[in-house]
């Protein structure tokens, strides 16, 4: 049975985005710093197709973050759709994601949304599908496709309240980032939520603590 | 030359207390939830003059963190009189706090409010001194008193905001609860705080981080 999981970065006061998302600026205002320790990695930077950047403890959770994953879901915002047309509108068919030809997810990626399209068949393994009937047929699509491999919620985190919300997420790795973004899209959006911390690894740029999300 | 440091204990979702707090439930609901990490420690029960608890790590930060302190600081709502008052009355002297007669300070212990009142000497060493001239008057009282050892800004998450956006906070201690509170009061108040973390300890109560605070 495959376990569901999700990893998220995180500013110190509980965004996981800046404020003014945009085509041109999806992760918001100042939203990039969230992001600084993974671009400075050596499994980052091999993942998205870049050579070079360090090998550190950083390095080593994200690796350990994207191994074994066997399907991944994501919001159409986190595909790019949501910021193209923010009412939401049809697909221009031409939109083939943010990341190239080649996508670093290497696997079926299920991505939720209220207007169907095809599969789009990408180099390197991965395939998109568009999932137009909710958060729990993306993931029973998800688990047959993962065949028994971890099934990672990619995001964003409207995607990933969804989820919390609805009891699905089984594990959950925080990188806490040593900063404040003041606004912007925030993690949990007001559920309850308990969890467990089960790991804590630590450099001067992050902290990612792990938690089990208890039912 | 003394340090200025602070400790809170904060939700997931960036929360320092529960929604609707008042003189009955000064945490607010939901609130005393972050505080269980504390309360089951053998050095948090020393310190408010209780027997058992346990010996764990996380006794031992509680321990950490209130150690070699040589005065305090904290806002009127910490020490009651937001509470009692919620719209700024004069004082109430038959008002004490909220810590019996020997609170668990052993300090000099310096409580912003806008309306004066004479040092109330308590048993045990806490004397509290009312400071109506602002939390850098506030910050040289305390360095006088505390003659070199560390100066600690005990709270609420309000106070601690005021100094970290003045920039006057060196250390910062963050025990990071697993729980989500969905609203309440939060820290950081919109401020562009920059930080380096510097230790990191966790159980499976709560993750405490250490932070620098970069300048």
């Amino acid at each position: 049975m495959s376990i569901v999981t999700s990893h998220l970065s995180i500013s110190l006061d509980g965004y996981t985005a800046g404020p003014n998302q945009s085509l041109q600026n999806p992760l918001g205002e100042g939203g990039e710093r969230l992001h600084e320790w993974a671009v400075k990695t050596a499994s980052w930077r091999a993942m998205h197709g870049e050579s070079g950047g360090e090998a550190s403890p950083d390095s080593d959770v994200a690796a350990e973050v994207s191994s074994g994953v066997g399907a991944y879901i994501m919001g159409r915002g986190m595909f790019g759709n949501g910021a193209r047309y923010p009412g939401g509108g049809e697909w221009d068919e031409s939109w083939r994601g943010w990341w190239g030809e080649e996508p670093p997810y290497h696997a079926p990626v299920f991505v939720l949304t209220h207007h169907p399209r095809g599969p789009l068949t990408m180099q390197g393994g991965t395939t998109f599908n568009f999932v137009t009937d909710g958060i729990e047929s993306a993931l029973t699509q998800a688990r047959a496709a993962a065949n028994g491999q971890t099934i990672l919620i990619a995001g964003g985190a409207a995607t990933v309240n969804q989820y919390l919300a609805a009891g699905l997420i089984d594990d959950l790795w925080l990188h806490i980032a040593p900063i404040t973004l003041g606004s912007g899209e925030r993690l949990f959006g007001g559920a309850d939520v308990r969890l467990e911390p089960v790991d804590c690894r630590q450099t001067d740029l992050v902290t990612h603590v792990r938690y089990r999300i208890l039912k």
